[in-house]
């Protein structure tokens, strides 16, 4: 039971509750109109103390395509809100006025404190590099509905594996489902954390590192694409050798499978080449709107509506 | 008949109408479901030439709650209609747009001047140091559904009585119902201001002047709280020596009648210890509810809408 | 058939589908409760890339008012779309969140490049120095409303002819009307660039060009004002020399006819004096109220929705 739930971190969840809301997102796809109306009087208020506006919009267009409203800000800079007044006192507040809230903050660790002090439901819509379990939700009901399965996927991850908070939950989230294996693609400096590989360890679960895309590409069913940024590496010329090899282009697409899928949180830079929007192994795109009906999804489950 | 009218100082409205839009309020709030669609179709335009979160939101709240939609704008800075444009040909663009207005403006008068060339009702929210009748209407809203009745209370206004607004336009406000009187509790450099103790004395209305919230706290039916702002004061000492005076916490509760009640216009800084937030004494939440749903009554009493 | 189309420059529409367009405004205009549900369960996305609040609120209300809702941001500077993501993927995400894009953008040609990769119809609602389109229909509305007829009118466009955007996208839709010609009022400076001039030689229409309103104005059926500004001048002696030759007051609408209508795309400084805007012939406010009502028609045409 998800009513009154809050969603801070994906692990929240179980595997469970992560089907129900993905079976949900499913109904909603397949029947859109019927459910246009199921939040109408209800209020979303999108609390984004710095603007992320894919993310922002993506929460605003699911609680209107149910027929519900919206209250908010798009950057604390241009709100009073962050001046003077604890988050625990904003919440409280918030609480009063909407049904259900969404919290974007530069602080690892704000949404969960609101959520502590909060009578209406909390979603983490990100905290610094910390959490995005909105996105990870995305990326599930990308995977379930283009590969038709959560198990028996080979999964690719690459590029900035040390910092890319979305690549953490989703290898944490695809862990629990069945026999499911990882191809950790990045150069040296961005290798996954340890941490994130002895979880793959306990739980007796495959994976390979490599720095070679190329090489990695035929073997996979997904491949999960991230950012390469230049900030990340202590020179520039690491950098300018590396940069190519973890851009995905029509060469390299060549070698893989005809069913894989390409997933990507975006925004992308120049990693994704736009030659390749085309292929229709391409889903960062579909990506973007299952993330919305994933978000649908969840508000109905959090405030408990059928 | 409030129906196309104004609202821009509190006095604007009589006895009569005030406690028509009490009434509605408690309509609305003793069956919220009933009015959830009488503004349906409508627009409210929430033009805040400055930012304040907190009353944009319970305006926007409020008209959503009701069915209706709005439009506007929540910070001038990032606006375009301040540069260029005066006050008088913004608001005849809005009255074009929306059915009414709430207006928010750093310079006093602003909102009188708008509603002087609106064709649509103007709602101040608060204009500059000056006025904002609808933080008054939810704190009258607060004191007649916590104690039951608006006549016959010992009120307390503890803190900054000199450039505090909100006191000044609730103590007008209460002055008009039976037998209430004041407790002012302040530091000497704080004290109200004489043309409000003038008004006092022509209507006969008793009212004490302190320094100790220590000391008035047991007789008081109503403690109306606010900021202590160190740039009040002339010097760091005075400042530090009386703060602590001015923070209301456990130990001066223990003082207070069971049946008091705690107000604040908010956002406190630390005036109000956190320790009492879960007193059933406190009601400055409550006050933030009250707030929106009194902005529900306003809205629909000024559209004509019944 | 305009379903599913873009409009980025007026004359990317015929003259029978702007005729469909004022049209369908007009049916709105004179039974609007009859279309207040017409876009329920649409939203139309704000893409403001640069500030315009006059613009954006136009547009909201006129979804709104159509029962559709509104997603969207105001100004890319508080926004992250602008950092790190191209126009070309921000339309396709907003392709999957909205049916109907409204943007605006400080650069000419950003609406058409978006509209290039958009799956849903885009309206430029401003491009740098550009085009307009959504301007010159609530101007054509307005001309056809007070007038009763677009043909045989003497036109009067008055002030920056050169830069002034607005000004060249009439002169071009009004061309294609019959009957109609132009008096080209402007300092030397400000004089309407040779192109448009060719333009008009080609299709035979007639047209003056003059320094003085005062000698002009006594002929004109609409005039069209616009603003002078400061910078456009070489030197100061210059402007202040000619700045007031320019400005419309009371004196000067003495010498115009009595069904003249003056129109000007707002915001103005001064270059018409408040006195007359009792004046009856005053009629840039109806042409706000218009351009809102064209919005709503011109939204409906393109989601395809009658």
């Amino acid at each position: 039971m998800l009513k009154g739930r809050h969603l801070i971190d994906i692990m929240d969840f179980s595997t469970e509750e992560l089907d129900e809301i993905l079976g949900l997102a499913n109904e909603i796809i397949s029947d859109e109109e019927k459910f246009s109306q199921v939040c109408r009087g209800k209020l979303l208020a999108t609390l984004f103390y710095e603007p992320s506006t894919r993310t922002r919009l993506s929460f605003e267009s699911a609680m209107m395509r149910l027929g519900g409203k919206v209250i908010g800000f798009s950057d604390a800079g241009s709100s009073s809100v962050s001046k003077g007044e604890s988050i625990v006192d904003t919440i409280r507040v918030i609480s009063c006025y909407a049904d259900i809230a969404a919290m974007r903050h530069p602080k690892e660790g704000a949404p969960k404190i609101a959520s502590m002090y909060s009578s209406i439901p909390v979603i983490n819509a990100g905290d610094g590099g910390h959490q995005h379990p909105t996105q990870t939700l995305a990326d599930l009901l990308t995977i379930k509905s283009m590969k038709g399965t959560m198990s028996n996927l080979k999964i690719g991850c690459c590029g900035d594996l040390k910092f890319g908070r979305t690549v953490h939950s989703l290898i944490k989230a695809m862990s629990r489902y069945e026999n499911n294996n990882f191809t950790l693609i990045s150069p040296r400096e961005l290798k996954i954390p340890d941490y994130v590989k002895k979880e793959l360890d306990n739980k007796n679960i495959e994976y390979i590192e490599t720095s070679s895309l190329e090489a990695a590409i035929g073997s996979l069913d997904v491949l999960y694409m991230t950012r390469v940024q230049k900030e990340r590496f202590f020179n520039e010329e690491d950098y300018v050798r590396l940069r190519d090899s973890y851009i995905l282009d029509k060469e390299k697409m060549t070698g893989a499978k005809d069913n894989m899928i390409v997933l990507h949180p975006l925004p992308r830079v120049n990693e994704i080449s736009h030659e390749i929007d085309q292929d229709p192994r391409a889903c960062y795109f579909k990506q973007v709107k299952y993330g919305m009906y994933v978000r649908m999804a969840l508000i109905m489950e959090l405030l408990g509506i059928k």
